[in-house]
């Protein structure tokens, strides 16, 4: 038995009693006559001490060679320590050390194993065993689990099935890139990896499983961005006999549930707010309601006077930077230049710096008189000591260079607080979206989305128009989870392909087993994924996932510590009837 | 709204109130002047009702055009019912509709979704979403769901955080054949589907997370044996500062709390018993210990006399079959049949009637007389009025005949009960096992398996007696789990490497980071690893896993309901690097 207790359970109840540690050196001081040794586990922190009045001198020489990581095992006498530590869960006592185990040694680590390291990104990468060790990484983890079983628990309780729907699925060319795996047993065959179980779930409520859920990785081969990674867990859902409100209740339920269960927060029933209105007030369909800086359309009050620039704009918006009056030239400057870079794309800024003293000034005083600024301020809910900033252009563009800026001034100005939660529905979804690439409408969810009821013939006249009973929650900013009512009959679903381009042929090849389902009596149905990468990662205060995430990937979608991907043995690609191109 | 109640709510306590109830048309009775309808969803059936004298005719001509799973939606008031069903929950009541809406019409479907269904087995893959609306499919599903939160509740109580391992890893050479996913941003290389998360979860620990699991999903590209699927599930754990002692009381702990919460069976600590006595005393690492016919060695009874075929063989051997000295000769012959066929392989069998009176008559009167027979029937205790069955050859080929006698028998008496549930360790393994193809020796159960302590010299002298701290849960002669107590030394790995014989470079490229993880203080570990399909089969009371698999493929890998593998574009390989051979 390698120990009795762990090391963070004794405190002055076990005083006199003989204990059993077992964990990893984490300090040591040693003042000669005494030493201490921190020695750590997952749970906590002990105080080992070894003193010349106590320890017979070749225990104290066998401590003098312990080194930092290395792993022992103890045995001693809890003592009541002289000065305690408050902050720790045994910082009452300390074990005399009577006999000492090296477990196995260590070298000295690549970085320093401290809540705050040394290590640089590549190298915790690299020796991710290590960064678990330290606290922040390996909390991450651990609550990481907890809302895991939260989750499973409140949907079990909700009747909701755990069903696993399968890995080695089909590729279809519709959506975002597969993983595929080739297949042995059927030469020139491939499997592809899901992106989600989305058809599974679906033919699952086909099949009257009724309320559906599951824990799943799904894949993605896409060019990643910052903070994306090829593979990604979704807490995937469906529910059958349901419309909108049914799924939006339910899971506003558990998203309640996971806030009071763990981050101990009560929030209201949450808001809904249509797409089109997020678009309009916020500039993005994941707003981040926890403060305000709404856009104020200036169009009506800014168009009437010759400055070209705003004449000849689409959309001429604006928002009311909080305190922003007393900025200098300079920061003003600076900001103008923030707006301008690539990343965000503005041509220009104009402002209006509604003074304490309630003037108005502005970089367009040539065009505009105070009536004018007033009224933009107005529009903008500016207060006195605010300063209006104005973007002008296309309107979906701008529209997107301003929420950049909004939520850049949000940062700034520490207003979106980690520990503030600001849970948002954003509804009627638009059911198709406009792509330039290759010229006509892709679904904006996926084919498997139903219009809204009575909408299916704006199809043929002003698609774009066409809402879909499709669903958002927003928290903080973030998109946590999406989905949508499903078509369940296969006329429409055919219809839907056909619209979206497919020939009768590919829909057959393709999905032809889910509109054969839909001939089979299949129920109205519905659901919702989470990202649960995401969803963890904004309930723990943070925006970055990678740390919730035990081994993550790089940017090129490489695993650093093992190496992979890496090459195969030629004998392998043959018993897969493959060979490289270049 | 589609529903207030499921279809196994109402009761009498429901009498006269209005419902809305959604679900599929199970059965239809029109008598002319009454229809009854059975209304179906995942929670039971309802009984519907339009009668002549309470219904409006249009009504009824309404009811009249429903069809077999036809997906509808009522309105109606609940009523006593006349002659009362006690054998379902809502057998009390019936509905009598107001209001019927066909939310979905049905084709015909291929096979009756009943109980019973006379669908074969390819239809029911082919549309595995009607087969899961037969209770026996969707009971096993619910089932295996509870097992799971179970499973989950069990160790999360006991401190296991569940931690996820990622899918995309490195392949290896060493074990069964991997799955591997081209990796299209790093061309000519490959990501492999894990067998199991092994090296990741000793890493884990390596990290100082103590305590893991996951129920995770693990790939193998082997040749199908039935009943043996591609992508199979694993209840996966891994333990810190551990030796086997503890790591079979904390699985046992896991394995009777599912055999009380899931089956309300009571078990007593499960019998330990080791590799070597299981082989000698069943001919099997797995034995079935529901029931007896232990083997009886019998070289020194049966070798002494003029019986060439005895006195060659290495092991001479026999079971007593309960009853079977009744068996009449064209039985026995059968049985004789039964052990020569391919599948078992033995060249013949000596048999020996143990009469009610206390006779015994064999096969081989011959040569031995009443004295030797008696000693053959204490050997293998039989009792009067048993059949003994006696094999020779080889002795691990013919423990593997006697054994499948042996569960062949099991069955046939029906001694095998579903609901009963014997557990058993299988302790104390051999590292290596002599694989004949490639001459050498192979891990038994993997290389991270630890030697026995001390026994690491014995690898030079005789490899095949050295045992490993090792062990298997079985479960009415199913292995459900298996597990080892871990290198977690450099030295001994590297060592143990070179001994499975990988060179250096090889040891290092595939396994490089985990003697890495080793230098830095990694701490006494070790696991087990369940194969979640199997278990709940088991628990299920059942020997074949598909049904508890959702989507499960057939024995060529495919899965034929969406009929995958299948070829992908040829823009697709190119984006790959990869063009076919063939």
């Amino acid at each position: 038995m390698y120990r009795d207790h762990n090391n963070s359970e004794l405190n002055l109840s076990f005083i006199t009693k003989k204990v059993t540690l077992s964990g990893w050196v984490q300090k040591i001081r040693d003042k000669g006559f005494i030493i201490w040794v921190d020695l750590r586990d997952r749970y906590g922190i002990t105080q080992l001490v070894f003193d010349s009045e106590r320890t017979s001198s070749a225990l104290i020489e066998q401590a003098r060679e312990l080194g930092r990581e290395f792993v022992i095992q103890v045995e001693g006498e809890v003592l009541e320590r002289e000065s305690k530590n408050e902050n720790m869960s045994t910082g009452d006592i300390e074990v005399l050390v009577e006999k000492l185990t090296v477990l196995n040694s260590s070298e000295t680590p690549p970085f320093t194993i401290e809540d705050k390291t040394d290590g640089g990104e590549d190298l915790r990468m690299k020796y991710r065993y290590l960064d678990i060790r330290r606290n922040p990484v390996k909390n991450k983890l651990i609550f990481r689990s907890k809302v895991s079983m939260a989750v499973r628990n409140y949907l079990s309780q909700q009747d909701f099935v755990e069903v696993e729907t399968p890995y080695l699925i089909k590729s279809t060319p519709e959506g975002a890139r597969d993983f595929v795996v080739p297949s042995r047993m059927n030469a020139g065959e491939f499997y592809a990896l899901p992106q989600s179980p989305q058809t599974f779930k679906q033919l699952l409520m086909v099949g009257g499983l009724d309320k559906y859920f599951q824990i799943v990785k799904c894949f993605r081969d896409e060019d990643l961005r910052a903070d994306r990674q090829p593979e990604f867990t979704q807490i995937d859902c469906e529910m059958t006999f349901v419309e909108q409100e049914d799924i939006l209740n339910t899971f506003e339920g558990l998203t309640k549930h996971l806030l009071k269960e763990i981050n101990g927060v009560d929030v209201q029933d949450f808001p809904r707010m249509t797409y089109d209105e997020a678009m309009k007030t916020y500039g993005n369909d994941k707003p981040d309601i926890r403060f305000g800086m709404k856009f104020g359309e200036l169009n009506d009050v800014a168009q009437h006077k010759d400055f070209k620039v705003f004449n000849e704009a689409e959309l001429v918006v604006g928002i009311a930077i909080p305190g922003g009056a007393s900025y200098s030239r300079k920061e003003i400057d600076k900001l103008i230049d923030w707006v301008k870079r690539p990343q965000v794309g503005a041509k220009g800024m104009v402002y209006v710096k509604f003074n304490a003293d309630g003037s108005l000034k502005s970089s367009v005083d040539k065009f505009y008189d105070e009536t004018d600024l007033k009224a933009w301020a107005e529009q903008t809910q500016a207060q006195p000591g605010d300063l209006i900033c104005v973007l002008s252009g296309e309107a979906t563009a701008t529209r997107a260079q301003l929420s950049a800026l909004r939520m850049e001034m949000g940062n700034r100005l520490g207003l979106r607080k980690p520990d503030e939660f600001a849970p948002l529905w954003v509804i009627d979804f638009p059911l198709l979206e406009w792509d330039e690439d290759t010229q006509r409408y892709h679904a904006m969810h996926h084919p498997f989305t139903s219009p809204k009821v009575g909408q299916i013939p704006l199809l043929a006249t002003d698609p774009g128009a066409v809402k879909a009973n499709a669903y958002d929650l927003v928290l903080n900013g973030n998109e946590i989870g999406g989905g949508s009512i499903r078509i369940h009959d296969q006329k429409t679903q055919a219809m839907m392909f056909d619209y979206l381009g497919f020939t009768k042929e590919e829909a057959e090849a393709q999905f032809g087993f889910l509109m054969k389902a839909f001939t089979y009596g299949a129920p109205p149905h519905g659901g919702i994924a989470f990202g649960l990468d995401r969803l963890v990662a904004i309930l723990g205060g943070q925006e970055s996932i990678r740390d919730f995430i035990a081994f993550p990937k790089n940017n090129s979608g490489r695993d650093i510590m093992i190496d992979a991907p890496a090459p195969i043995d030629e004998e392998q690609l043959k018993e897969l009837d493959l060979k490289l191109r270049s």
